[in-house]
């Protein structure tokens, strides 16, 4: 009852909560948080030694590593735990907790690989050395070691380590979470399958070979999805949807060799320079993508999921703060209403060198890495062929290898556009189906404060290839801090939202049927 | 004789030679020729020696053992060398061969660090490792060792190795040239001072400063540079003046830590976005510099050296061809005319990471570092400032420091803009005075092809740090073939222009009076 006051009381903007989440919500047996608060030292050190296993999808021995790892911890748990393979690709690690007489099975989804790092772009650790800090590095957060057995440890603290939230966090929440129902007599509600994917960071190649391979032991009425950050005001959420992605390599090319540029500088044509242009061209001042077609398809959001965007708590200005933005894109829109539209990013480029690698050349080469996110209505394909078409609109002979020494001499301008393979696109719920409101209100019995239900999360998962695969419905249900510095250097976990996420897997695992 | 009838029946294009050339030139005694082709192994040997050293002038003590080595190599030669030093830097090594009579004082200049470098960029060799191969690399040149002793040498061969031709090659031409001299008894035609500089590509920051501790020392007529390529057609040359240059280090700024581009995309400012439209900004389609103001102050040339120009072998087909370009700037005018002119090129930019280190986020900052050329009537602060002033009016706020977190919370956009220390204005000598006369018909004592004199060549030296500390005059005598990959891997010489160079570096000491 206190749960839902204290949620009927909060702002305006929240209202349509209460109609998803009405009737009144039973909150969470207190034997999981005392089980958890007995065991924080023995979780961390298993996560710790998780975590120092390396973990990049393309270093197959590492992958390998990480699944023996993960078959060993799901073994000593009783999860009969054994590898869907797909060639070498890295395996899915699966495993299963049936429950006799359950009517609904639901599997929990979580990936162990992690995004590819730089070591030396990290402040003061390694990416597979995990270390406690006892803040945000930027907020001055110290190295400190693990207190002994016995001593408090504080639920601030962070552990810094590639994947230590994305999203080793998400399998280490689900198997403590099972951990504590063991310990404390607790029978989940529905038959439970456990789906560890090891290359969801490249893309999930092989994840729809896998799983329809596997497709009679996959079946489930849903997919639940613990991966993403919970919301950045720290409110958990639940996610129906996800968005599509899809990276693309461009290249263009100067001279076949790197030229002095006092002597050939303003006649050679500069392929750094062609390639500023280039991505100049393809979105307006206000941030807006100017590729032809760009917005065409996209499937408007329904009733209830525009009323849920519009309940989603605005925080833009505590965002931009956060983040030293003193100006964002979209011409005032709110980012959550951004991020239901496709997007193009540049995640990176490079040419020539900087800093000390400076030299006085023309380079011969220019090569910028874009992010495609796609969302409901949008294709891969399509989408990636309008930005050739752009490509081309911009003078360019576009190829998909590298140009013959003819061709540039044939070409002004040569554009080699590679799409990535593994793209996939976007994935929608609807947010009034009985499974998806029953992982609402079981998430929303673990805490007072209201759950945020979001229709589309602006990150992509590979649900259209699970939801395509097995006729099934995904929902994500998220573990970890926003300010976790995902997919870049210094990623880290704010323990206290490994110990809420535990709370919250215990809950969707004992969901109402 | 034969020397200038070849040349008078040379294109109408180069007859502006023949006046500066009249009267007839004295062919070089056979007798260096002779010396060097019954020394081929030795020179390449103590080349081979000399190149092995790493010589970046940032890395001190790599500079300092090129400098002993440089001493030793002097010292067996007689030139009673001595370092000529300021504070730390990398010292300048010195020499003199003082010729009883002589009422003419010149310095032979060459530089002997070389630009910073790549080892894992170079192709099948290491940039400290010298290797002979059988013709360039891109035409399928082989590595191959140095023939026993009595087995000829192939002059087409290239040695692979940084500074092979920018600019130990101008150290060993002249040193060589000391050699044949001695061995021939040959005597100079001026007192000779040897001035070989030990931080050239790091842009001269302590030139002038050593120039005016030892300007009693360094007191001569003309200095000589042996520096730079010859024409891209093998001709000789002679060149009369050098831009000026200075390096430009900007850096734009996204969020304070890397964004999730799912999350954050469409939303947060792309840094590397930024960047590119910042760049784009600077040129037009035809390459032409669009900051305000970029070609104001240019001192035309004079007649004199615009007849030079035009009279300038044409070849820019065949080196579109040769290097792989369909098109070039400028709007059809020549690579001659245009290398006149200011430029800015952008050397490298960076953001986030590309290839296998591309990861789906949105960068914190992008970098670029940018080269402006510098031309008579330029002033290496008045164009940074056109730079900046640019930079400013496409909104940026401009810092020559990191942002605090204040300042990028206040400002929407911010670019950290860096003027290296270090950069020069252009420097060019009157093609009509007595010495200029002298050199351009010393070098053509060594050659039927006719030399080209060039007003102004596109590279850069610190010249104008020379003439202004000693109120000399410089006039460059290049050695190395122009496709050397000067400034970037798999840098490489001809050794044929090694042979040619020694020749061409005893006319000048032996040139008339």
């Amino acid at each position: 009852m206190p749960v839902l006051r204290s949620h009927r009381t909060a702002a305006a903007a929240m209202a349509f909560l209460s109609i998803v989440l009405s009737p009144p919500v039973q909150a969470q047996s207190p034997a999981v948080r005392q089980w958890r608060q007995a065991h924080e030292h023995a979780i961390l050190r298993e996560y710790v030694g998780f975590l120092a296993l390396p973990n990049v999808a393309r270093d197959r021995g590492d992958i390998r590593l990480n699944a023996d790892s993960l078959l060993a911890m799901m073994r000593r748990r009783g999860l009969e735990p054994r590898l869907l393979e797909s060639g070498d690709a890295p395996p899915a690690v699966y495993g299963e907790w049936r429950v006799p007489g359950a009517t609904r099975t639901i599997v929990l989804y979580a990936h162990y690989d992690g995004q590819p790092t730089d070591s030396a772009a990290w402040t003061g650790s390694h990416p597979w050395r995990p270390v406690f800090r006892t803040a945000r590095l930027d907020r001055g957060g110290r190295i400190v070691p693990l207190p002994a057995e016995g001593q408090p440890i504080d639920p601030e603290w962070r552990l810094y380590a590639r994947s230590a939230s994305d999203d080793k966090a998400g399998v280490m929440a689900i198997l403590a979470a099972v951990d504590a129902m063991r310990a404390s007599g607790i029978t989940p509600s529905s038959n439970l399958k456990f789906f560890f994917e090891g290359e969801e960071e490249a893309g999930s190649p092989h994840l729809d070979a896998i799983l329809r391979a596997h497709a009679d032991v996959l079946q489930a009425d849903a997919w639940i999805i613990a991966d993403g950050p919970v919301h950045q005001s720290g409110a958990k959420q639940v996610v129906y949807g996800v968005r599509g992605d899809v990276n693309v390599d461009v290249t263009v090319y100067g001279p076949t060799r790197p030229l002095h540029s006092g002597h050939y500088g303003n006649w050679a044509p500069n392929p750094a320079m062609m390639l500023a242009e280039l991505l100049a061209s393809m979105k307006d001042d206000a941030g807006r993508v100017t590729v032809a077609g760009w917005y065409d398809d996209v499937q408007p959001l329904g009733p209830a999921e525009r009323e849920a965007l519009r309940a989603l708590p605005a925080n833009d200005r505590e965002l931009m703060a956060e983040l030293g933005l003193a100006a964002v894109e979209g011409g005032g829109r709110p980012l959550v209403e951004l991020i239901a539209e496709p997007s193009l990013n540049v995640n990176g480029f490079e040419s020539g060198g900087i800093a000390a690698g400076a030299r006085n050349v023309i380079p011969t080469e220019a090569t910028a890495v874009l992010d495609l996110r796609l969302v409901l209505g949008n294709d891969v394909a399509r989408q990636a062929g309008r930005l050739v078409d752009h490509v081309r609109a911009q003078g360019y002979h576009v190829l998909d290898r590298e140009p013959t020494p003819d061709e540039r001499r044939a070409h002004p301008r040569i554009a080699r556009v590679r799409v990535r393979p593994g793209g996939y696109n976007a994935e929608r719920t609807p947010m009034d189906l009985p499974v998806s409101r029953a992982v609402l209100r079981a998430v929303q019995s673990t805490t007072r404060e209201p759950v945020i239900a979001v229709p589309t999360l602006g990150g992509s998962l590979p649900l259209s290839i699970i939801s395509a695969a097995l006729e099934t419905r995904t929902i994500t249900v998220p573990v970890v801090n926003h300010d976790n510095n995902q997919h870049a250097e210094n990623e880290n976990l704010r323990l206290q939202n490994l110990w809420d996420g535990i709370e919250t897997m215990v809950a969707v695992m004992t969901m109402e049927r």
